[in-house]
């Protein structure tokens, strides 16, 4: 097989489209800006619903299910939240559509125009705290600790696959809470269960801090984020978690009666990380010759190629592969045997290449004879020779390696490019021609992030929890400062 | 606790608003039409999508995801979906809100109204074999064997929770063959899928069949379709299966290259069930306690309520029941320790058998002593004592039994209700006053079918697959008739 992805070092992003839509993962729709999430890919969202489904149960949540459809009025009850959300809606006006005689084609019915315009949600805090406030009386229906999966739709001009689309997949968890203390402490557990998932899965180093009011999420009051490198230096929001005070449960009057029987507003938090991760995966770890996924989200884990010469080779090779097969699969790995006759095995190499199956074991009729199987890694394209006998053992350990190894390596890439600096001739430098995290001092203005984001388009991906207060200068008004901040130009 | 629903002999429809609200399934939100699913009933849904997905995964189909989105003009392709589908949609127009200096309020903003209107999907058809177009090129390509877990919406002027609702969630098979014959066996065999759901999970007993004409899927050559007899008589269709012959292949013009290398149009099916199966569920079942959950569908399958007077006969029975509870876990039953020390056992009795959980156990100091429990089940209302050793064994097997139970309770119950009637006059009461099913002899038209449904409400639930030939006179019309067909009025 020809290579068929563009250069990585020639065009990123050609590269990074080229890798979703040839790896099978997703592609364009007809309706623009939507896409189609193709089996591929839809089998590795899959496996991060259900690893983040437990995390979130065993963390004490429940699912829930609330309609698509906002109220428009909704949105005009939380100040900040409609400035952050109204403008990119998707609006239903009519409900109903007919056919035109006079030009045979169907028409809206203008008969059937809503009082009221609803909104396909962007974001479901309205909705579901007009619910809350049905549902919550006293103390004792607190905590309220519910997570939905859903579609939601926010309007893109600038489409890119899994990156940035109208229509995404995520989930998103509301939970109200009796104390300040208690919502604060929620919020910041789920931003630990993020980060867990994403270093433990996606094997995505990432920063945990807070985001500066700019970049906050319409409605919070504080938002806490998890924010990865990419390997063109660019950063990636890989999930958020929102202290929301009492701004919602105001907006809609969200009142329970406390332990001394007074009167008041519900704490509350939301959360939530979409289908935008799978893009993060790809745009981390893959290389020129195709994805790399990390294994613990590989739909396919071992794909096993035979190897052959006419139909008695072929029934050796099957016979002595069957239980190496079922030994694997008994152990919980997912494998795939790629015995398709109509294709060559070098076709089957680098196809299984391009979809980043961590492993692939070759065996043909020499390895038969010597009990013995080629064991190809994914991340390192590294070959060895292994005995059959110890298979399970080898690519149980292989898994965790690989693993370790990409997460290391992706690691190591944040280490080589995370810069402190303190000119701001340097700073506009590195962000124009090199990329990756900068840590400089920042005044803690609105103003002064403003006029960085406008000169170098780098913005504050987040101030981290753990950093160390230090005395310092900001990078753009040399005004004092006490601690630095992770600048970068994002996706 | 007292009584909390209505009786269902009273008034049926009420019986069930009360169960579907009481017991926390769901709720009438914000939005006409559109249900907010809560926990417990989420909890179901989350066990019905688990079943059925490794159903369909192991007949070989891979889950993927399409836009919610559909273009209008996608509606004109094919005409009779177009028919079937134009007059209940929720319609896209703009894009953005923008605020009214004037009101200050949010308006829509008439600078970002669509070129196209997009329709919110009714089901998928369309946007599906758009796509599908692309990915079919030859014999090789197929077949397709998709499903999509989604969200749709068909607006309803008269909705009820759970059993029409605007908004719904649901699973679509959309498969893709080579042959009239494949797709053909395709239909039939998600039929008996559906058909082994409904009575191995659900305990519902379904005739399976097919659909007249007027009955048919818009789009459909064919419709197979599972139905359910509910306790007020009134028929519910609870899956379908419809094979679509080349209609949508020719609307999308969806052409591949043969065997023989003659360009062919595609054979396509579909299928789906929704979220109204669960209103299938306790409709079928439940009683003036409370729903009766189909064990293995049920989110609690053992309550345990502990009895005690005091701190240290408390302890007493924590000790007592502790192994019995990780036993019974360790056997993969789902447990639940009602230990809530601000609730009495009266009211939880209540609460767990409102909530229809198959199995009680309480233990009191008197069972510490005797090493026994004492086992409640929720369909019977019976209760025994056993011996504390056996707890396993005996759930496993009550679980089992219950199961059994409510399916035999269900099926006596469509014996009971189903009718063979010759006499127009006695089908006019029958369907007036008793309802069921009715076996009558039909005409084979459209013209009788829509009279009857005028006269009587009924319509023709199902042709029976399995039915056998026997010459009749039409109930209605007085002609010819090779086969009784089974009528009743429906949900």
């Amino acid at each position: 097989m020809a290579k068929v992805l563009t250069n990585r070092e020639e065009n990123y992003s050609q590269w990074y489209n080229d890798l979703v839509t040839k790896a099978g993962l997703a592609e364009n729709s007809a309706v623009r800006g939507c896409m189609i999430i193709k089996p591929y890919g839809y089998a590795i969202w899959e496996k991060i619903q259900s690893v983040l489904d437990r995390m979130f149960k065993e963390t004490g949540h429940q699912n829930a299910y609330f309609p698509i459809f906002i109220p428009k009025s909704f949105f005009n009850k939380e100040a900040s939240h409609v400035e952050g959300f109204a403008k990119e809606c998707a609006v239903i006006t009519h409900y109903r559509l007919k056919n035109d005689p006079k030009t045979n084609t169907i028409v809206v019915d203008e008969d059937a125009k809503l009082e009221e315009e609803l909104i396909v949600r962007p974001t479901s805090e309205t909705i579901i705290w007009d619910s809350y406030r049905k549902w919550i009386q006293s103390y004792r229906d607190l905590p309220i600790l519910i997570n939905q999966w859903a579609n939601v739709v926010r309007w893109e001009m600038r489409p890119r696959l899994f990156l940035r689309t109208t229509e995404f997949l995520w989930q998103e968890g509301h939970t109200a809470h009796a104390t300040m203390e208690e919502a604060m402490e929620e919020a910041r557990k789920m931003l630990d269960v993020y980060a867990d998932f994403a270093e433990n899965y996606l094997a995505l180093p990432v920063l945990r801090g807070v985001k500066s009011e700019n970049e906050r999420f319409a409605g919070a009051v504080e938002t806490f984020c998890v924010e990865a490198l990419m390997q063109d230096g660019k950063s990636l929001q890989a999930g958020t978690s929102h202290f929301l005070g009492q701004n919602f449960a105001k907006a809609f009057d969200v009142q329970f009666l406390n332990k001394d029987n007074n009167l008041e507003y519900v704490w509350a938090t939301s959360w939530g990380v979409s289908t935008r991760l799978i893009g993060a995966m790809i745009m981390a770890h893959s290389d020129n010759n195709g994805l790399i996924i990390p294994p613990k989200l590989a739909p396919v884990q071992v794909v096993i190629i035979p190897v052959y010469k006419g139909k008695e080779d072929q029934n050796k090779v099957d016979k002595f592969i069957s239980p190496v097969i079922e030994k694997l699969k008994n152990t919980g790995i997912s494998v795939k045997y790629d015995n398709d006759d109509s294709k060559k095995p070098g076709w089957k190499f680098a196809e299984h290449e391009l979809k980043g199956v961590p492993v692939r074991i070759t065996v043909g009729s020499r390895d038969v004879e010597n009990n013995s199987l080629e064991v190809f890694r994914r991340d390192t394209l590294q070959k060895e020779i292994i005995s059959a006998d110890g298979v399970v053992e080898h690519v149980k350990n292989l898994i965790e390696d690989i693993h370790k190894s990409i997460f290391n390596k992706a690691l190591q890439f944040r280490k080589d490019n995370t810069f402190k600096i303190d000119s701001w001739d340097e700073f506009k430098e590195v962000t124009e021609n090199k990329g990756g995290f900068i840590l400089a001092h920042w005044d803690g203005t609105a103003e002064t992030e403003e006029e960085i984001k406008e000169k170098t388009k780098a913005t504050i991906r987040t101030i981290p929890i753990d950093g160390k207060f230090e005395n310092g200068k900001c990078i753009y008004s040399g005004k004092f400062s006490k601690q630095r901040v992770v600048f970068a130009r994002a996706y």
